[in-house]
């Protein structure tokens, strides 16, 4: 059993109050699919341009991702710029240039279409729409921004009346839902169709919700945070990743990946980009695993 | 065995996004006890003033709270107003009558002093050390504010020398150790004197850190916050009653203390000022322990 993502690989720019990281590998199917890759065989999809450096490809190829659904065309990469205050949360868009990825449609190489799950990073609806209509997967998760909720509302509705599992944060939970109190918000996505929601808090923990009830992750404690991007995109693959290992989809693999997609979020948050995650070991992964189960255990 | 707690009881006028709760029951010693008179007997050591409506005196009576230590004096009761926005947390006071509880200084009756834990629930460090003078517990609990942290350090880290537990917020335990990094903060409270510290974060959940660790528990989920009122107060009552009930201090009762501590909170701001607490049940809180516990599983 493996993964097919479809989402973005970028160059990021970022501030945070210890220092700027320019030129950084980023995008949401690069910081999947190296969480993933962990667990499971893992297929991207996504667009670059020939600035994009290929060492990073390189590094991707070397954990087994399966590369070929990784467009190289002439033009420039996706490029953002952020910046995180003190708080290291919500970061506020400096600049956003799509560059390639503005017009960006997915193309699935053969062997791409029947893997068993299937995950819509957050890129236009109507595009997760269109891989929707390609594949035949066995369990479908997605996640959207607010940029998506806002302008392209009913497209969204429609590819959550198609997905498994939504894995968003607090903030894409309230504006999706209109609700401000986060579990009504939570409890209020399983109206819209997934089956699970999860709704990300940060360093707060999570929210699971399915028809069976909720179910509470608090975040890994983490003494040092350097910068969160691709935090939200590490846990899904963390997530999807074990759940693809296990091959069983219920209410208690759930909440096991809920553990290592946390587990996963937590190593990439404590270094710059995708450093941690391109050198992280298997040992580490389980060590810090055990180590968290004590930590929430009563 | 019991517990003493030394704190206020006063007269609260509390706005929320939804409404005006005015002239109602509040302060720390009685949102203490009545949380803590669920599982144990309670000796409260405050003041009021003659205004103080006899109704809540009897409420706290029909308890078999032991009220033998509230002073009834000539003048007036402590009053506070406060306001909290739509986050419901971290209210502002916008008036602070202290009245009598301004020259408060605890007496203990007879049979006072020898009770197995003792509270100090948020009052001058100094009126905390003299208490300690006079007893003799096998557990001490103390929590205090910010207003004591920036106006009383001194006093404040003697008693902290003295206590085994601290309880306080992310707000006073940033304050208190310098540390913005929440776990950094609550690991370095240890090194200050208390054996074991816990630090609430609201609607997200709250740690505790001994010698032997961390460990991590969310808040109840709830649909519905009135008033957070007496929130912190209520927690540590049933968090301190549930370890005099069963009469062990270790990890493992303090986990499961924190866990009923955490219940008795959820049903506190669920409603308004002490209605609620006043009308609880055993029946009520162990089925909503039962369903926490369920909701924090792996």
């Amino acid at each position: 059993m493996g993964i097919t993502v479809v989402g973005s690989v970028a160059i990021d720019d970022v501030i945070t109050p210890f220092g700027k990281n320019f030129n950084a590998p980023g995008g949401s199917a690069t910081y999947f699919s190296l969480s993933a890759s962990n667990f499971t065989k893992v297929k991207l999809v996504a667009v670059v341009g020939k600035d994009f450096p290929n060492k990073y490809i390189r590094l991707l190829d070397s954990k087994g991702i399966d590369t070929k659904g990784l467009e190289i065309k002439e033009g420039k990469t996706f490029r953002w710029k952020g910046r995180y205050d003190k708080t290291l949360d919500n970061p506020e868009s400096l600049r956003t240039h799509l560059n390639l990825f503005g017009t960006f449609r997915p193309k699935l190489p053969k062997g791409y279409h029947n893997e068993k799950i299937l995950f819509l990073a957050n890129i236009d609806p109507d595009l997760q729409l269109d891989v929707l209509d390609k594949t035949n997967p066995k369990l479908i998760a997605a996640d959207t921004i607010n940029f998506w909720i806002t302008h392209k509302r009913k497209s969204l509705l429609k590819v959550l009346k198609r997905i498994d599992i939504l894995i968003i944060n607090e903030y894409e939970a309230r504006e999706l839902t209109n609700e401000s109190n986060i579990i009504k918000a939570s409890k209020s996505i399983i109206s819209m169709g997934p089956k699970v929601a999860i709704v990300k808090k940060g360093e707060d923990g999570l929210i699971l919700v399915s028809k069976n009830g909720l179910y509470l992750l608090p975040a890994y404690p983490l003494e040092t945070v350097l910068d969160p991007t691709g935090a939200g995109d590490t846990f899904a693959g963390g997530f999807l990743g074990y759940l693809s290992k296990v091959g069983r989809f219920n209410e208690k693999t759930f909440k096991q990946a809920c553990l290592y997609g946390t587990i996963m979020a937590s190593f990439t948050v404590e270094g710059y980009d995708i450093s941690n995650l391109a050198r992280l070991s298997k040992n580490k992964i389980n060590q810090r695993a055990k180590q968290f189960k004590k930590i929430c255990s009563l």
